[in-house]
């Protein structure tokens, strides 16, 4: 799929969505992280739950996607790489993201971005500088892929909120879950 | 100022604004919901908590709000409920409200909401009968009149998620905060 028509299709799609303005998203996710700064002792615990807070929505939010966009499952990952990058970060937060750097058998790729709305108006202090802000962002990425039966790593390795020039998210797929069919006429 | 010049307004800030999809802001929502009823034992102290969270939200949402509509204050409480229901409660949540019910002095109204994004895919277990899900809102709308000087109660006096046919917001008028100015010159 051209740039071309990932753009005509983001048109189309972006007149199905209900829109909202993304600082209201901000600031109820800068709310929550904060709430498990109070809940929890340790970064790592709170880096853990926000992967699976986002991947409980991301188990969700898959299904809104395909209905919007119309889509059925992609060919191959490197479609879906860039489907996720330039439809599926864009229709939930706002900014598309490039994919670059492949590796040879085109299982893993990583996910650039330059804006990313969740982390607006946020600094992160010395003493959370394990704290991984965004990390609701790769659970999401991996619920929704789970759903299509791709179970991916997904981790941030560059973070603007900790000094690096844009945002990275590395992809992994590690696995292609088959689904078990029964055949009903053989039993 | 009539509906169509609001209309015409939104037209305008609705290109200003950076848009996403309503759902994110909805499960991310009912995740930090989740997580205070884990939190708390009490479902009181949880709407409390909410209106709380969202009255820090709303006193900073204010600056982008009056930032893309180029608004200054309004002239009077009439006007206010008006841009809040037509403007403000459009650009952040993506849904415009009715204004109603004023009371005689015209410090008192109803918002009358027939959606609520912050609710879609909620229901209510009859434990929960006492949690004002959505009461963020009326933390927000606090927080933000407060920073133009207006002291408000506001409160959901109606709830889809509880039976009721609309959701509708009371919002009373307590008093106008005057600013004290301190003439340096004097001194």
């Amino acid at each position: 799929m051209s740039k071309d028509k990932f753009q005509k299709q983001w048109e189309v799609l972006s007149q199905r969505m209900e829109k909202v303005n993304s600082e209201l998203l901000s600031l109820t996710y800068g709310t929550l992280v904060t709430q498990l700064l109070k809940d929890f002792e340790q970064v790592d615990a709170i880096n853990v739950q926000l992967e699976k807070m986002g991947y409980n929505i991301g188990v969700r939010l898959i299904d809104e996607f395909l209905a919007k966009t119309g889509m059925g499952g992609c060919d191959c990952f490197r479609q879906t790489a860039e489907v996720i990058a330039k439809l599926g970060l864009r229709m939930f937060l706002g900014v598309a993201a490039e994919v670059t750097n492949w590796d040879a058998d085109g299982t893993t790729c990583s996910l650039i971005l330059h804006e990313n709305p969740l982390a607006d108006f946020v600094e992160l202090p010395s003493s959370l500088s394990q704290l991984s802000y965004s990390n609701l962002i790769c659970g999401v990425i991996r619920g929704a892929l789970e759903q299509l039966q791709m179970k991916v790593n997904c981790t941030f390795v560059r973070d603007m909120l900790k000094g690096d020039d844009c945002y990275e998210i590395r992809l992994e797929l590690v696995e292609l879950i088959r689904e078990e069919f029964i055949d009903d006429e053989d039993n």
